[in-house]
């Protein structure tokens, strides 16, 4: 039995900007060397979210924003800012509702997406951030 | 220690159509021989999601979709659209806000669910679709 | 390897009332001896989610519930009260939107979260309930 946990780190700049992760995450599961498993994905802080998308530029730079500004518009009234007098009362409704976490299966040393499911990070923040995504694998490796 | 996987095979009408798949993930958790441990489900493609619901008509056929035409309506404007000449950017932004993935708890050798608690596929895409549920299951037999 | 179970019992006003579970969650974690690995939390129940947030007066009070108001109002017309003649259609779309599980990293013995990032339930129902949360970790101890 195999279990392991890494970290992939991401610069971000805020203002739903998403970043596709796929990559990283299916060389770390390789990396990992499991074969039959799970990856359990977190990111750190509470103004990002995980999820899977089409990063096709659409989506990625238009549509997730509008129906987000739908959801949690950036210039209603937040309770928050009254506790920070900061503007990201928005980030952190949008950030709790898409969800900080992903279950993935590891199937023959990889997570099984389809071709125009990446997996990604968005970043709900007001102003750039640096990102930490924990990754950890568990699993069983080749026989 | 178990490790397996496995796949759950639908077919949908697309259009928020519902499907129940609790049967299918219990059956398959209890073929695995796990008693205690963690299922990690995912939806292969980026126009269907997971959770769970209270499978009746009025959520199943009607305030769901209802729902998801608030954060999304099948009629705005979708930039994904111009990509690809297709009419589906409602469907990614809805699948990607519900989620592609569910993290669930094996204990005495099934899903610990309420009643009406039930595991469905929402398929958003706009077009019927043959739908692959990845599930990779991990955890101890009985002693 | 390890793999435990065990479950968190909260009660709730419902009415969006959101609980900070990340005290139990860290010291069920710590209980486990488990130092690498992965813990899936389920909420049980379809009117709850899981999910995390800043645990902070102006979010938890005022801001989820807003949001919420906008994607599910709780007086629009709910398909779901025709089959049960009760008054929470709002409360299962809500709750199957944000998500009844998370899957959690366990890196050095503990969930590694934000300091501003707590693991919540938001009770979505229109009355007071008692809630069980499933708690299922698997890893390997400290060597």
């Amino acid at each position: 039995m195999i279990a392991e946990h890494n970290t992939i780190l991401c610069e971000t700049n805020g203002d739903s900007h998403i970043i596709d992760l796929t990559s990283n995450v299916q060389e770390t599961v390789a990396e990992s060397g499991i074969n039959t498993g799970q990856a359990a994905l977190l990111v750190h802080g509470s103004t990002a979210a995980l999820s899977t998308l089409e990063y096709e530029p659409g989506l990625v730079n238009h549509d997730i924003r509008t129906a987000m500004e739908r959801l949690a518009p950036h210039d209603a009234y937040y309770k928050h800012e009254e506790t920070w007098q900061d503007d990201n009362g928005h980030s952190h409704v949008r950030a709790s509702t898409v969800g900080p976490s992903l279950a993935l299966p590891i199937v023959d040393g990889f997570i099984p997406l389809g071709t125009w499911q990446q997996i990604v990070l968005i970043d709900f923040d007001t102003r750039p951030r640096k990102r930490t995504v924990h990754l950890s694998m568990i699993g069983i490796g080749r026989s």
